[in-house]
């Protein structure tokens, strides 16, 4: 039943295969992270977020006091509200509160530190509505669980309050694509592989930006003060690295930290939870971790 | 609060310094663990475990018909069921079951593969009584995570029944310690450091085994098939890295893993739950990990 599910999301993926232009890899993103609707449920609203396009969701009997922000994934170049709706208004309603999608901006058009500056737009944003900095958790998937983390480390260096939990899935952490990962799963992993990132980071890294810079490569940051994170990956993947090298040198760094392996599932999979168990199940442990922390 | 408690485990390691012979590391660690007593209301029982010595425990409301089966640690060289009685009878209420220690055969006197038989024979004691081995948990901390991992091993080897999951402290995982916690925890950890562990693989490793052996460093074994693993480690100790290459090396086999890393705490912190507020919460965590694979 799982296996069958997974493959149907396998079986989506492989029949609109990641084409060449910008343009058309965001199309295409955005075509299958939508293919299964928002739950009728779901109450969305679109929010100016200090002059950036955001979405805010908020399911039945959910806290609107409380928020987790979102940064979609999608290599810094793809992704939007549209693509990841279904998997943030579903984590929204399994934490039980309030969510913000962040449409942060895209490279090559807008390379670093343009979507790093955005989230700290986010951030502030919310802070500003008179949130307490307890009251948000930070949430991303892929390249925007780097951003998370690279928001967090930011505050964190100015010596303000931080979020009271992040949730991390899938995390791009490694600029550099130093994980064995890379190698070992590259046959089973449908979206993520080498070449790919590179391309990646030749877009989003203006020339002069270090691929070990703490701002970009969450890895080599010193994560030291971070609060409570939740890091989900999945076996599938080649990322698999990144995530397990996080969780290590964040708990090293005295961060409260509990990362989830996830057998058989493919990066970002809780994207499909409409018609995948294991995404639903990952997003419910994600929202019971949020509400637990918040 | 949570600091000065942990600071008081600290000062009862340093006023008890490990001596040089085998007996009285034995006593020593006896000593330590047992100095706060097991709860009023836990009923224990000495069981002749096909001839090992074995003690069952119950706690009020707990369910006779599935059992956590644990291997305590203390380097296959010390280590009983004195040591961790308090760990083992609080894990047991925590799971909401009964619990069976084991008091496997200890080197240099009994070198591999004694304890690693002897997890076998524990594992079988429990089946030929009728227990389903769906309806057991393997747990062990330290070395005795190694134990259970082996046992686990071997079973599906042999294309045997596995347990429902397994519950893993602290897991010493690599005999030949090449993670790079041995040095960057080497000045927080008070009670793991290379030289001892040395020490002990010389006890227990008769010649001709090789370290890498994965019957003895489940991180070099394959771990495919493997139940649901829940693996608790934290921030103040060397073995930090066997924990989360275990995790990786687990997850990368497709089985569903759940790493825990707990900030400031030290090896094998839910010995002293009595007076561990992390300690109980660890325990929290464990026995409704075990109650949900169960």
């Amino acid at each position: 039943m799982a296996q069958s599910e997974i493959d149907n999301v396998r079986a989506l993926l492989q029949s609109k295969p990641r084409p060449v232009g910008w343009a058309e890899r965001r199309h295409r993103l955005d075509d299958i992270g939508s293919v299964w609707p928002v739950a009728d449920d779901v109450k969305l609203e679109t929010v100016d977020v200090d002059g950036m396009p955001g979405e805010s969701s908020i399911a039945p009997n959910s806290d609107f006091s409380r928020v987790l922000v979102f940064f979609h994934g999608g290599g810094y170049c793809s992704g939007s509200i549209v693509s990841h709706r279904r998997m943030v208004t579903e984590a929204g309603r399994a934490a039980g509160m309030r969510t913000l999608a962040i449409a942060y901006r895209l490279a090559p058009e807008h390379p670093f530190p343009a979507a790093y500056d955005d989230s700290l737009t986010a951030w502030r944003f919310l802070r500003n509505q008179g949130i307490p900095a307890e009251c948000i958790a930070v949430g991303g998937d892929s390249a925007g669980a780097g951003l998370a983390i690279g928001l967090i480390g930011r505050l964190r260096d100015a010596r303000e309050e931080l979020p009271g939990c992040a949730w991390l899935v899938s995390p791009w952490t490694d600029l550099t694509m130093s994980g064995s990962t890379f190698a070992s799963k590259d046959a089973v992993d449908p979206i993520i592989h080498k070449e790919y990132l590179y391309e990646l980071v030749d877009a989003y890294l203006p020339a002069g930006v270090d691929r070990k810079d703490p701002r970009v490569s969450p890895l080599y940051a010193d994560l030291t003060g971070f609060p409570p994170l939740l890091i989900q990956v999945c076996s599938a993947e080649t990322l698999l690295d990144d995530a397990t090298r996080l969780a290590n040198v964040a708990g090293a760094a005295d961060a409260a930290v509990t990362l989830e392996i996830w057998p058989q599932m493919i990066h970002a999979w809780p994207l499909w939870n409409a018609h995948l168990e294991a995404g639903r199940r990952a997003l419910a442990n994600a929202g019971a971790f949020i509400r637990a922390h918040l």
